[in-house]
């Protein structure tokens, strides 16, 4: 109890279960006391009827992953933990991708080399596996479970990445067998490859008709495949990116029938609609093409609904940082291109918790309590970081934010990211973090980011724990 | 600090969001420090190893509740409050009733002096209105709302209780008004009327013959009816005791609709079966007559399913507590009498958390976090009790349960409470509470009950927090 | 084979089956002979390429039903059927309504006077039970289905119809032990009214608040309910007047539960929405005040599906023939009253068969087959008139209708009811009845009415046979 | 009238929407007169009192169908259609291969020959898709279905069959623009072959584990995919071979949301279960290896209740006959060899109909109506043959089964196919044909055949007429 680095005094410390008043007390860079009237330390701050959470855990960001040329995400560990910093998240999970032929462990160290003395916060990787061979599947996957990348993405579109229903199944065994948790990108690549030849031989290439190639029934039928798949091995898995309604449906329908099947929606699908990527030909629809991409109003309500209701397990920016204005991002070799060839991803990292603290918490949706559930417990819980990270309790990382809660226009200038424009430009916002601690450390002090390169380690991640391990 | 009554040392802390070791100081009752290496206390208990979990909120229990005599409860506040303790219940939330013709406030007065001098734990009161005319949705409830009394329950079925959709939607507009908490106990009086009247006349009478009477159907139309008119009024509701999948999925409707329903089930849906009613026309099976009635294996996993899945937001008992060999109890007047005469209600304050820790958290289904969220701080902020009740948390009451974890086999000899059976008997536990602290004092102590009637005191309920309430 | 009346010559002869060209020989106001090249009769028409479909039956209407006075229906079974014959409608159902307190064979008997000598086609009743008395249940309602009165009409709303579930439950069962039919009107009688005074009270009692009294949930909540009884007593059930999403969404859950349940839905699920109740105060809405309200265009689609799907078995006019401007009528005592005062009801006799016609076969929807078993098999079978009535067979009643094709805006002025509106002014009709023939005899030539008072024929009903008797 | 060839007096006619009691009269093959009372003919056939149907339509079958040697069927189109007549099935439409690599229009023409002079009664031809070149799908496609051939099936699994999500869009994009009907085989091809592989790997390969290859998720993940795909293409499909509870709800699904699903289903699902590929490994079980296997009573009755419903639009047969004891059959190559190789398939073309007229009208479960709809008149519809076959209609061809209802017990040797054994022998079966006529002469006379080999005549079909082709 003595000895303590700093104190936060008088905090409504905000728990996923409880809110209650407290000081913090933070000792080599985690928490060791909470109370009121904690000993004096050689540093306090004054918190007193200010809401404190903890530090945003953002389970998929993609950073400084390798494109195919010109293309090149903007973010580095550098620009994209700092962005992540001064938004309140002080955990990020990015993914190591297996590059086809290439062996994951190389994919692996070459990610390690990327972080390695960049990133401002900690960091632990989710595996992308694209080319599941048995040397994978019986070797490496194992190997790299034990050493701490207990998660892995399964991409059921994108040529380059995506696995067959067989090579899933295979996949989702080594989930399985070894306790790791396997993320899942829904969408059906033949649909979206067959309605983009429709559209590029009518001539529509504009950044709208992306949406026009990925209508929702191209993810709901993904979806209902990906739960059979998990049902036929009897494993949990996480779709990612839930945009909507039809999705929405099946995963309700899945947990309806004892299945633990688990989901993540992101701030696009509450935030932007369709209309994002233009209502005409223009091509500053650009900065909003993602997959799936935005849909419409009804759909923005049946995501905050399945928030509300605990449908979804985690709230994650899918942070994918592509320049606008750029020949290495969404005018791939300085052209405005068909939709086909725009690289997929809008930069949100910095922004997560502020819109969903905004419309959610402050708007009346959502309690604080759900609110620290989504952003950061329940993806720590989920990618095995837990207790570690994504909770305000002894013993916890000294990883927090202390909000302040005022009503500003956003604009890109005042984020921190390397892309040349936010989706958000001109949102109302009513929240941004004050201050935030990373092992009790300030980076961000709600003017100033203060840059800790390489103080961001690397968290080997432990089995998930959002439900009992079968015994 | 300083000051420390009591320090609980090393423990496994427990929340609904958390799990940490921690020492816990207690001062005057409260919860005062977190953190390891508390200074020395006046006492010290060494829970090192051992899980503790906040005291254990029953939001649904019966306690010396008026009946129509020759029947009597068995349990007072006295006996009742002491079989909770020493179950690991440290807050009772019973039953105000009004009779029809009395007047609320009257209710209330009368159980405030059934409760007084007796309780050894805290306690808060529900109200049942089964009279709501202009004076009492115009004066008296909202003045009790003001005054701490904010949930009340609404029967659909029994006569002297049930009302009529008309006067539901009346006492919902109080409800949504004044932002209190409705609880419906949902089934269909008519078809139990009528189905009882068809089975008397085929000398059908025997206890097995209460579960004929109320079908599944029954309940799911109850349900379905109390959520339309919960939409109808636009205000959440809670459905108590659902026993079942066809409850269950309307529920599930509901909240794929973006409707705040909740829901509530209890032992009995887990542990017992309609087969626990006899399957001969032995009258034994009159020790398991509640409604909704137990139902089958393939309903109980529906019941685990439906807790793992957050579609139950609390774990209740139910506690209605009537001896079997008695007049006063389950043979009135001393016979054995038509089913539709046995008091409906089984016995289980005591037996509540120990029997969820053993199955749900011993058994692999349910993590820690859940549940101390369905069996303490669930409950509380449904019923505006939180966080003061329902957490570990700095500020909240000292209530706390330290858990023994060890196999034996249940014999209603081993419980505190006033009942002549237990519909337990013979099963076999994983788990008792090994040390119940009631704002900081010892009221069971793993092995005996300490008494302390009359320290337990009326609870003044706040507004329900599960969600925001509406700006 | 000789002795033929009448020939119709070369007729695109439609059934609920086929669709196929051939003379139709009749004798005696019956089908005797189908083939080409029947022997000349006496009389011949020239139906050559036009398609002739079996006359419909219209399973739900009102005539001359007593009303509390001043309000009269304006149709009695003179006009009504006058104007039936001239849309097509050989064969009608109305009600014999019992009176509370009333005997059902009195009523029966009031009604046959009401249709003695008038009717122009045949006619047969069904009972409505407002009164289930154990004589009515033990004694008159077994002997009257003995008599040809095979369906009867439960109300879930109305105060001086309705029956509480217990009475519904006690109907139900007679209809399962004598195989009759029970019709249901489903709406909740308590959440109306509840609706009702809070609008009343807010001073919202022009016409379209007729629609805000009965939101789509009221007929969701009693259809589920229904379905719940009607599973309960183990009986099939035909849900009248179905007019959207939420009801047809129950129907199916119960359909797919193996329930027998059957649906019906009405002209003006199809051809008007809520905006035809007024978009402003002003009264003329009220000549569309019907039960349940017409809802939406996208409810409209729904209803279209559900027909397509075959979801819906019978499509009826629920004509209740209120003039508008009469003191008699829409206006009761002469003036614009509150919308809770307003006869509930629109007429539809003569418009049922053209509006499905033209919407549906000329509009692509229906195929012919669809289209005859909707408005003429399915509701003979339905009520026990098939084969009698609603084919084009050997041996049914020569009741046919040779179709004329072109489009026409229609007007009141067209109409042959007493009613002075029609809610369809205005609509354009792409087909109208070019000839009826009520057994074998000209009522309408597509231009002249053919009176024909006292030659419709009471019709003693069979048993149901859209499902085989249990055995 | 005059110059019939043949009278059938007295029937108890049944059309899908109609029983009723009439002589047929038939000239040169076709039905040219219905009534009482017809003049003499030079052939009269008693059927006072007995049941007549149209002659069944078998719109699933497969006869003389190429397989890798040394497999090879047992039926040709002489010992196949001698069945099918015997069987009261008048019309069949087997399925004309493409192998990949050959052009569709080789494969009619082999399928032609392979008819040719050899068909006792008419046969139409579906195509399957296995190879959709453009070519294929630009050329001859659009030629077959202008010549006649206007169904075609796409197969979702078999590995020398199987298109893939695109190519499945591709054809369906084909039977869109030209209004064929895609019938389609929904099984996921990758989870069968990775649970063989899992199941061959345990040694478990005995014919029995066959069901344990393809559970029934395998089904509703291919029926969803294949409703998806629909969806997107806007076209009607018709799911094959449905065989329970979790594809007939994915359908239920697309139907309630508008989509034109149509399904079949056949004996095999009504009347085995899993439990007839054996309880043990022994070999026997050979005989009921098909796909989708037969599941068990509950989900024969999820299908009994779809029939009853209107779920289903057909009822095939799915005949591909093998020999059980034998070299060229069930023992590939004389041996008993694992389930992976074991020829999918039953033999069921003449039991088809006996089988639903004995458990479906005789057991009480379907009107007689219904039977003619799912055994004749929808076949016919659903591939153009409406209204030449599957109905009793002036103009049809004269295809009658008068209909001998007497009980006895099935075996093989009772049969007409050229197969070793039959799996419903020792079935006891309720009705049999009496008499089949194809196009006005007696096939089977109830006792014998009367073979016409190339008689049988090949019918190009017309477009699909279940619902009306969009304007």
């Amino acid at each position: 109890m003595s000895g303590l680095d700093l104190v936060i005094r008088g905090a409504r410390v905000t728990t996923a279960a409880d809110v209650f008043v407290s000081d913090i007390g933070i000792a080599q860079g985690r928490i060791v006391a909470l109370g009121q009237g904690l000993p004096a330390a050689a540093r306090e701050i004054d918190a007193a009827g200010r809401v404190v959470t903890p530090g945003g855990v953002d389970a998929h960001c993609h950073l400084d992953q390798p494109m195919a040329p010109p293309v090149r995400m903007a973010d580095d560990f550098d620009t994209g933990t700092r962005a992540a910093a001064c938004g309140g998240t002080t955990t990020v999970i990015p993914f190591a991708a297996q590059v086809k032929g290439q062996s994951l462990r190389a994919a692996v160290a070459d990610y390690h080399q990327r972080a390695e003395g960049k990133a401002h916060v900690d960091y632990a990787f989710h595996l992308i596996v694209s080319d599941p061979t048995p040397q994978v599947l019986e070797h490496e996957l194992p190997a790299l479970i034990r050493e701490g990348y207990t998660s892995f993405k399964i991409y059921m579109t994108y040529d380059d990445l995506k696995l067959d229903d067989g090579q899933i199944l295979d996949v989702l065994s080594v989930a399985r067998a070894h306790g790791a948790m396997a993320m899942i990108h829904a969408e059906n690549a033949d649909c979206i490859e067959w309605l983009t030849r429709r559209l590029e031989a009518a001539g529509r290439t504009a950044p709208r008709f992306h949406a026009h190639a990925r209508p929702m029934l191209v993810e709901r039928e993904a979806t209902h495949r990906a739960i059979a798949l998990a049902e036929l091995v009897d494993v949990p898995i996480l779709i990612v990116h839930v945009s909507g309604r039809e999705a929405v449906e099946q995963i309700r329908w899945g947990r309806a029938h004892g299945l633990p099947i688990y989901a993540e929606t992101c701030p696009q699908y509450l935030f932007l609609t369709a209309a994002d990527l233009g209502i005409d030909d223009s091509y500053q629809g650009a900065r909003c093409v993602c997959s799936p991409p935005p849909r419409d109003a009804g759909n923005q309500q049946v995501i905050w609904d399945a928030l509300v209701d605990g449908l979804f397990t985690v709230f994650s920016s899918d942070h994918a940082p592509f320049n606008y204005d750029a020949a290495e991002g969404k005018k791939p070799g300085g052209q405005e291109v068909a939709f086909r060839h725009i690289p997929n991803g809008l930069a949100g990292i910095e922004t997560r918790m502020p819109l969903l603290y905004s419309e959610g918490v402050l708007g009346g949706r959502l309690t604080l309590e759900k609110f620290v559930e989504l952003t950061a417990t329940n993806p720590a819980k989920a990618y095995g970081l837990h207790p570690r990270k994504g909770s305000i309790a002894i013993g916890s990382d000294a990883d927090l934010v202390v909000w302040d809660e005022r009503e500003f226009v956003l604009s890109n200038a005042m984020l921190h990211h390397a892309v040349d424009h936010t989706p958000y430009e001109g949102h109302t916002l009513r929240a941004w973090p004050g201050l935030t601690l990373a092992r009790g450390q300030v980076v961000w002090d709600g003017t100033q980011f203060h840059p800790r390169p390489g103080q961001g380690r690397f968290l080997p991640c432990g089995m998930p724990s959002l439900r009992p391990r079968k015994p």
